[in-house]
């Protein structure tokens, strides 16, 4: 049976809704999850969702805070509960963590714990990108890596073509740079030295793609450096819930735009949660020694599910194995 | 009067819409219009238009086409209309150029045919971002220059917000730094240095601020790098397409949703305009002598005339020697 390690500490809505979303899947599908965090505190959570189920319990001390700075939490809260959940995976009792705690300390976590690949520079964390559609497409990288050599790009793109297939189940990934133009000799250096090796790589690589068209589901997965590829993210993000915000205004603020709302209120909110990133489960951490799925701080418990399920696929179709094959 | 030289040439629309945008401008306010082009094509408009209108005209043979490579056109199609309009500014025979053709041959031809502000190390632009309170906000630089030393986002904060000031109207503009954190140590090293720089600065800088914060008005002038900067650009763009995109077909795609539509239409044109660029006249190129306000290049005749009014602006309170003070 898989074995899942999840943070129950991590996120804006712990612990309530992330043992919710362990009760989702287990409910779901037969797997076995570890909740690892303050045992009075979990007990307490699983008495509130009123559940029969029984979960394994890893009880931890101390809590990752998002003011705490990742390059030292590390040595600071050796028993935070994500740390403890990562080691888990180290030492094979579980077979991949799930968390919606700091980022930058489960990256941390990853890297010293579980490990690098040999021979990758930097590993990145691909988010899942919807796409108008209804389909998926995945970026890479969405923010560990802020200074980028074109290298670590490759990386990128070859990680994300062996996820894209073996987890998201694309047969030939059209891989796309993100760039500011559609030619070849546009962009800043950096684009330029990567779009030269993306061509010799053993990826379909299609050229380059400008953000204008990354939800148009042209491509299936977009290479970019860390600084770009969060900024793109969190636009995407904040301009969809902006204008949601106002398209909702405009069902409101007058007798007119009421009753059109009202009439049209179902149809809106499946728009609304096509942008929502709490409801695509997580982000995998691609290039470590494990699965670790980094998760929404904002997660509810349907996304936590849905990052369970997403990590069971990971273990399921040897995610590790394909990457390092993909990368040697 | 003020002396505007609009490249009738350039854009997706032209010589129709920028004629008609020229029109337009003429009826608001009492300026002098040179229409540069095809001295045919454009009197054929004028006549196609039914005006009683005249404008000066300035033949020219050759029109820069988006195949064009910037660096190599301006020496190969001298004639282009948005050099010939551009040198009519450096020639002071008049005060503005406006275009929505290449934004390369623009730059290049500003650059070169105006010249660069003595100790400003590269031009930037500065696009005018819509918010969800009904505000703007100034980004630079939104797509001029893809390598960027910190030197090159301070003279961007400094430029932009001598604009914000002079044509937008700001008192005392909040000046934030694009960033994926919000906290100083956050970012790429570009980043991390040039919030360094601005500290020290002589603005009212307010620190980091995330993309999707950008559409919320809570600060006044975005500093970024240009590759970053078009990116951002373009993904608002995209992504607030695509949305309303979605509402549409929300609002078309079943009986209840058909009828809510109805009611909600006059409403959601209003949100999908916010979002549309094509409205909101030009961006200018700041660190060059002379103005120059690059188009969109779907701009409409709506989009011309609120370039051409930008532009007067920009004349009418001197905006060069603003910058110029702003930066020596």
């Amino acid at each position: 049976m898989i074995k899942i390690a999840l943070d129950a500490m991590g996120g804006d809505n712990a612990p309530h809704e992330i043992i919710a979303g362990a009760v989702l899947a287990r409910k779901q599908a037969d797997i076995d999850i570890t909740l690892v965090g303050d045992q009075a505190r979990i007990e307490q959570t699983l008495v509130e969702l009123k559940t029969d189920l029984k979960f394994p319990i890893i009880h931890t001390s101390e809590v990752v805070s998002m003011g705490d700075h990742p390059s030292d939490v590390l040595r600071k809260k050796k028993d935070a509960s994500i740390f403890v959940a990562t080691r888990l995976v180290a030492e094979k009792r579980c077979d991949a963590v799930v968390s919606a705690g700091s980022t930058g300390a489960q990256m941390a976590g990853a890297i010293f714990i579980l490990g690098r690949f040999k021979g990758i520079d930097r590993p990145g964390i691909g988010q899942v990108i919807p796409n108008v559609n209804g389909g998926f497409g995945l970026l890479c990288d969405a923010g560990a890596v802020a200074d980028c050599k074109p290298l670590n790009l490759v990386q990128f793109a070859l990680m994300a073509n062996a996820y894209a297939k073996t987890v998201m189940g694309f047969d030939n990934p059209r891989v796309a740079l993100l760039n500011i133009g559609e030619e070849e000799e546009k962009g800043s250096e950096l684009a330029q030295e990567t779009y030269k090796l993306l061509k010799k790589a053993n990826l379909n690589f299609t050229g380059n793609i400008e953000s204008k068209d990354l939800v148009k589901g042209i491509a299936d997965v977009y290479v970019s450096d860390g600084f770009t590829g969060n900024v793109v993210l969190k636009t995407v993000e904040g301009v969809a819930t902006s204008v949601m915000k106002l398209v909702k205004k405009a069902a409101t603020e007058n007798i007119s735009g009421k009753i059109g709302g009202l009439f049209l209120k179902t149809n809106l909110n499946k728009v609304k949660k096509m942008f929502d990133y709490a409801e695509y489960g997580g982000a995998p951490l691609l290039g470590v020694n494990g699965i670790s799925i980094i998760c929404h701080g904002r997660s509810n418990r349907v996304a936590i599910k849905s990052a369970i399920m997403q990590a069971v696929k990971c273990v399921e179709n040897d995610l590790v194995s394909k990457i390092i094959q993909a990368t040697s």
